[in-house]
């Protein structure tokens, strides 16, 4: 196993990649589409998808590639992880997402830190936040356990799939939800609203790592 | 082999999550796009497209990941699957179908059950689905026979190019047919229409899995 | 090895599939797409790169999925398929072409056989065809001789590519070629226009196919 | 390994082609999208990651696929190239990348060489560039340590990224900036602004291949 060391490293790269991928596409995207928001999605989406494949191929064998505190609680209740390594991931991840939205921002020459106004708040948008994170979950428990090297190819697709489908566009992890506080662009949400999202995604993390526990169990031959 | 429940909770999971995709994304393309259907079908492609793949990827070991009656029939005929089971399958997809319609419907603060009044009469669209079932089912009968690994895959890009190729936008699924007349949205279609659509992918189903029992026997060396 | 008739069978349902896909996904394309004919395209390259994937992986074992008189010439001129069978592939794959022209304006409704009046006469165009089938060729003869299984993927990439960066949108295929003379939509070309295109197939299939022959021979050790 | 007069071809080929894709699919977007540059970049982006997966495929069994003197760099500081080999790495890279694209001129009926006028100047640009060229190395490094099968596709989603999420799209290439300075169509760049760019690709790369020296080390067992 790699050094603590290396693997908070890789956790900070990821996740700072990450933000800084989903933060500056969503700019670049609403600058380019001239108000044709699907189209600004659209760019949005294969940025953050593609970005995922590639980090979790590099990073993965160091760190586990979690960049997602609910990722990382997922691991925790399976006990593959010790709580105060991932109290340490859950801490790295938080500040390299922010990082990752002051590099955005200073690529396209707008003030490093921002106050979101982008308002999230409907019921259904935390439905979308439970679904989102479930979904992200199983797609990482059900790959480690019958194709891990699929993994990276996997969740880069959920999540294209998931800004599509969920009506939240598929934040699914908490660091990513505080980081994007800090930008006031298109992937901006107003900070009031991250608590709901944070704990919708928890919630779904978590229920979803009970229901496979016993889903993925090796079958009675 | 995985235990009778287990399978019918993949089946249940995916082809929920299948249909949330769906009908999710098509509500997603069609708010966004302004007008332009083809920037809606562009969304709505590429997330059913990305979701197969996932749900492939996790539930094709547990269950085979049919999702689907006429890919479910396709095994009956060729008695890969037992007739009673074949029916649990089948009843489990439909109910599951209309379950995501639900959700989604629930993600986008929309009522839960619609009754769609998308008209898809012509012969030109049922000729779409005969062709498109007929594709579906090549797909997964060629690679399990040459490629499994790459099933999850090519069925994702199947369905990627049947949205576009086909004049019906390849439902190329009885279960996901009577879902969409519970929606009315995007890729809602009247319940009128269903049983020409159903007929059709039922027969696309049925003759592709007895010419390729002839074309995929083991070449005489 | 599979039968002739299975091969040529192969062959005759890989190439309608193709034409039917590449002249279905056109016609959405553009009756979707309000005059944004970018957006047309990008409809019909990712329909067309995706089944291309599909098609290969079921195919190609049973025929090596040519679908291309290109494709065929140079496995002849690497004597990998004698002349006869060589032949044989080719008249196959035009008339199945053909057919899947016919397929794509059934399902939508179109009149079967059509005379496109689509002018393809630029030089420029020609050299496209030329760079497309020399990148086409190319990209299968070098995946054969390191990655064979990564043939279907790349050889739907390339053309995702050679539709946007060649001037004639990369038809590389003179079998696709005499089909698109026979439907007056986006993805048609005037008859009179097909010789030149077919010419630079040819002379792009040729080159490469030679050049290749010299390039990847095995390495002095 | 391969004889230096086939690697040279090697890279000669893929550079040409790499530049007639970025530049084509340009010129083809911009001709097409009417006016909406995001559709421009949309199609530019799947072209060029397209084709880097197909070019690295194919050249990469035989010289490594670099394409790029950034690349080349780091090889050169990890000691995997010899400098004389690493010098004429980088000439032909130069030339075959004019070269390429004189091809997409010609295809497009365009004037040979041009002179582009495309202002790339701020400084949150020239940090795109360094976060865009760190990024492709820790990807092409990281790959290559532990999923070498995985570079092709890797490396075609980075950019694919990279095309969205830098203010600058993600040159992230010396030979590719320089090329681009003879077009004035979409991806043109002034050629004044050409030395800040590669200056900030240098310097990424060689950060990068530092950082990852330490990162990527066997794990203390």
């Amino acid at each position: 196993m790699y050094s603590l060391s290396k693997r908070l490293c890789a956790e900070a790269l990821g996740t700072a990649i990450l933000l800084a991928t989903v933060v500056g596409s969503g700019i670049m995207g609403e600058t380019l589409a001239g108000g044709n928001t699907a189209i600004a999605l659209l760019g949005n989406t294969i940025a953050t998808g593609a970005i995922l494949v590639v980090l979790i191929l590099i990073f993965g064998p160091i760190s586990g590639a979690h960049f997602n505190p609910a990722v990382t609680l997922a691991f925790a209740i399976r006990r593959e992880i010790t709580l105060p390594h991932a109290g340490l991931f859950v801490v790295v991840q938080i500040i390299a997402g922010i990082a990752g939205v002051i590099i955005a921002h200073a690529m396209f020459g707008q003030d490093l830190l921002q106050t979101s106004v982008n308002v999230r708040e409907t019921r259904g948008e935390m439905l979308g936040e439970f679904v989102a994170t479930f979904g992200l979950v199983a797609t990482i428990l059900g790959c480690v356990r019958f194709r891990p090297d699929a993994v990276p190819y996997a969740v880069g697709l959920f999540i294209t799939a998931g800004y599509w489908f969920t009506s939240s566009t598929s934040f699914a992890n908490p660091a990513v939800t505080i980081a994007r506080t800090f930008t006031d662009t298109f992937s901006g949400i107003q900070i009031g609203n991250a608590p709901g999202f944070i704990a919708a995604q928890l919630a779904g993390a978590a229920v979803v790592t009970l229901l496979f526990g016993w889903l993925l169990q090796d079958p009675e031959t």
